[in-house]
């Protein structure tokens, strides 16, 4: 770890919580998702392979979605580790959040073979519940709109194996 | 086209509207959703990768949120084809889908090596927009709920390459 660059939340996420699809350091197959503050929002950047079709040209819609889904758990996580007194690289562990809903807009279609950026503003509606607005963009142009609704992931979430 | 088994209505989607990642049966990368009718409902399933793991143990939402966002389409192009007259199979070709927008309220945490059920119930807003509400299921437990606004895909979509 000491030696890896944090280039977002999901990089000091404990090991155990470090797989998912969307956003795990560990999944090799998955999209890997880095999200980071820019000022008072969150930043997630990233460029759909292409594979990630809807028809020819266009991103599919359910990458789209899973760009919101994690970037807005990890808008979240950014936000209560800040509001704990805590940063990225200071040695804590930050709280891991699960989504329970997710919605989308879908408002143009999102050209491939760009990166995309996630820009999310954070809401906090108690403690242990976060709600993270999200604009998707391609370049200048705003594709989608996603709400996310993050809670603190329940203790019993974690399967002992 | 003549030989293949027609699973579902994506099996008939033409030729350059079945590149999608969700639900394209040409792309060997993607989910190859399948899409039927079940009675007046529509019903998809699918077994989710081992690599689509949200923390081990449970299911991605992302590829929940595909899931169900493919399911709609492929429901609202189902509902249209047979308002039109026509079945899967009796060589006409069916309308194509895009999403508007995309709803999922996680329920319960989905367990991973499970085949899920997607069951959808359709809504005629226009003819030329469909409202498809779905329910996930993981044997007899519901894990997840969605929306999906699905509209006909506007002629200007298709990229002439």
């Amino acid at each position: 770890m000491e030696k890896m660059e944090l280039r977002g939340i999901q990089d000091i996420y404990p090991d155990e919580f470090a797989w998912c699809y969307g956003c795990g350091r560990k999944n090799d197959a998955g999209h890997q998702f880095r999200t980071n503050w820019q000022g008072d929002n969150t930043v997630t950047i990233y460029t759909p392979l292409p594979e990630h079709t809807a028809i020819p040209g266009f991103v599919y819609g359910g990458v789209i979605a899973s760009l919101i889904d994690c970037h807005g758990t990890g808008s979240a996580s950014l936000a209560l580790h800040r509001k704990n007194g805590h940063e990225i690289g200071d040695g804590a562990e930050p709280p891991r959040f699960v989504t329970a809903s997710l919605k989308v807009d879908f408002i143009k279609p999102t050209p491939q073979a760009v990166a995309l950026k996630a820009v999310g503003t954070i809401h906090e509606i108690h403690p242990k519940k976060w709600k993270v607005d999200t604009e998707v963009y391609a370049g200048d142009t705003q594709c989608a709109r996603g709400e996310v609704i993050a809670v603190v992931m329940p203790s019993t979430f974690l399967v002992k194996e």
